[in-house]
């Protein structure tokens, strides 16, 4: 089918892209380029050498002969642009990746909060509302994240996939109710995505546009089969303390013989993704849409849970680097449980990638590989959630 | 207090900057006169004779030699003026009104679904994020609306004052959790203003902003004692398809003469409060703000029920026009009932003007008063919450 990749140059969009275009759907990227002007205004660069979206998209026709598209147009404050490109390409999908999408840049200063709440919110809406707009029966694919529910919210429950069954006590006794999961986001990055998921409610309803959200854990790896065929179609690699995700930050830390940065006492527990079950799950949602009519459908993309302290001692014996245990710039819990459901994906025929399987490759392959591109001045997370908190200074000089 | 009132020249902006000031606050009113620049956008005008926001603030100071400032400021554009403004001024407290309020406007176009929301989630962000950047310890008290609870929702028992203790079910039994109660919007507009409650749990969670958000049912009635000083302090009434609500569309159709509107069965219970006690509301929640740290506090601004058929009746019965029943252009239950729990301000000493009290003043003194203003063709609504869905001609010729 026909589909639109929003945000198709970013580091989960580039590797869907490609992947879609490999199980024979039509693919355009819209992107408008921010998460590098972002490496740019934060002076980082991806770890791994990723190269221009015209060469990415050149190298793939080269080798497979199937032509991606792609429109640099900006979501939020291109709103008539993007509604012409609907009637003219007249796409069967969409799928949302154009989203700023660090929870630690979103909270960086005020002017990214700003950013992060406009950008977010105008370019989910005008999406939405272009799709109205336009007439056509669109399927939405959209990347959400497991931190809308909060962690240890449910007890013992493990977290639903999107909806939760309540019970309302009234003066006739008590009323079953299912409910949105109520959203206990911890940062304003993760708030935009609870505001994102009533718009896609109030859209489902009043317009029946089929809508799918997946709230997605931490991802972690580089490469997917499609990536990995030639060196300049490389995925990127994001080790600095506001885009970098823990794992692969662990995984790059052990490369340069960095210590593990691991904040406060560790004991967040986290759900884990690798690169390729995302875009596998994509397609599976892209695949299986909701009704027209049909509330959003949720899926919880995640594939295990680890607790952040457990990983680091993993990587630690596996690599003899040592854990360094920093002041946690977050607003959280020290400690919580984690239990997510994760039925859908499974049933829908997803094998995943496990830590256990992909850690090796990815040490060798890509941390161990690209180690002298790091920049050492980058690596300790520097965003607080208040002003006057506590962080580390740097842990190691640059060669 | 010092307290700025974002909004201040609007319907209850207006009323409550010069509540406020009669109460011996300072006030300092900031607003884009975006209001009135709709009316132009749809032709129309209030049915009283509003003076503008400069000429208004001259009167008062005549009158009573308060002096109210005035700032022609755009909350969502403006965000670097709007800053500089809370270090310059250190207000105590904020009331914020500056959002587009009309439900029917929200829905009747796709430019005017995609300003409603860019409009209301940034300004009320930036105002959130400007009072974390400035260091205030200001209170902010925000008009919300009952339509994010919905109708009908939760049974027999009342809507509670904004917070809902729900059993959610685990393996180890039923757990108690206190939650936002569900959003339900009704119209982008509605949407908007659930938005709005998911910023203020964060920003009072992270940053310990002190807020009080009003879920206010439908004003009714023109004038305040303050307003009512002098033909040049007059409030808006608005008796449009758009920003016309229910009660005041009556009012002044049975002045004229014009059939009584009804969408629908007039099934539709809606709660009501007389804008002399949406003022003191405010005052009451700006006096009595929330403890640094704590959630935001949620009041239920209404004061009685009615159900609409039952309304048209009563103004039928009182004036002898007919009413019409016209296709609801809305997406709502033909029926519902309403129990609204509103036990915070009654504790609080609202003595509220009722339904049976307040109408004949309104009918003498502004709607038959003022009925040569009116136009005719712009009474019946127009703005639909679907493509195709069927509205009314104009029951009634223009003079």
């Amino acid at each position: 089918m026909k589909v639109l990749v929003l945000g198709g140059d970013g580091f989960c969009g580039w590797p869907t892209s490609l992947h879609l275009a490999d199980a024979g759907h039509e693919v355009i990227v819209i992107d408008n380029l921010s998460r590098r002007a972002i490496d740019l205004e934060l002076e980082v660069d991806s770890l791994t050498p990723i190269r221009p979206i015209g060469e990415r998209i050149r190298v793939w026709k080269e080798l497979t002969g199937q032509e991606i598209g792609f429109i640099n147009l900006d979501l939020a404050t291109e709103y008539d642009r993007f509604e012409n490109l609907l009637h003219e390409l007249r796409p069967e999908a969409i799928v949302h990746f154009g989203e700023q999408r660090s929870a630690p840049y979103s909270m960086r200063s005020n002017a990214a909060k700003r950013y992060t709440v406009d950008n977010n919110v105008r370019g989910t809406h005008n999406v939405l509302a272009a799709i109205v707009a336009s007439g056509l029966d669109v399927a939405l694919v959209h990347l959400g994240t497991m931190g809308v529910y909060g962690y240890g919210w449910s007890g013992s429950a493990p977290i639903p996939e999107g909806y939760l069954t309540v019970k309302v006590p009234t003066p006739d006794g008590d009323i079953e109710r299912e409910i949105l999961h109520p959203a206990n986001p911890g940062s304003v990055y993760h708030l935009t995505k609870t505001l994102d998921q009533l718009l896609f409610t109030f859209y489902a309803a009043n317009d029946q546009i089929r809508i799918t959200d997946l709230h997605q854990g931490i991802v972690w790896g580089t490469q997917t089969p499609q990536t990995a065929l030639d060196e300049r179609l490389i995925n990127r690699f994001d080790y600095d303390g506001d885009y970098g995700t823990v794992l692969n930050r662990f995984l790059m830390q052990a490369a340069i013989g960095h210590p593990l940065t691991v904040h406060g006492t560790g004991g967040q527990t986290r759900a884990f993704i690798h690169i390729r079950d995302t875009v596998r799950c994509i397609q599976i949602a892209l695949e299986n849409p909701p009704a027209r009519g049909e509330k959003p459908m949720v899926f919880n993309q995640v594939t295990e849970t680890y607790r952040v302290r457990d990983l680091a001692e993993l990587i630690s014996r596996l690599t003899g680097v040592e854990i360094a245990n920093l002041p946690n710039p977050r607003r959280e819990a020290a400690e919580n449980d984690l239990n997510v459901s994760r039925d859908r994906f499974m049933a829908l025929g997803l094998n995943p990638t496990y830590l256990s399987e992909g850690l090796l490759e990815e040490v060798r392959d890509v941390a161990q590989k690209y180690r002298e591109r790091a920049d050492t001045t980058k690596i300790i997370a520097r965003s607080t959630w208040r002003a006057g908190m506590e962080t580390s200074p740097d842990l190691m000089k640059n060669d």
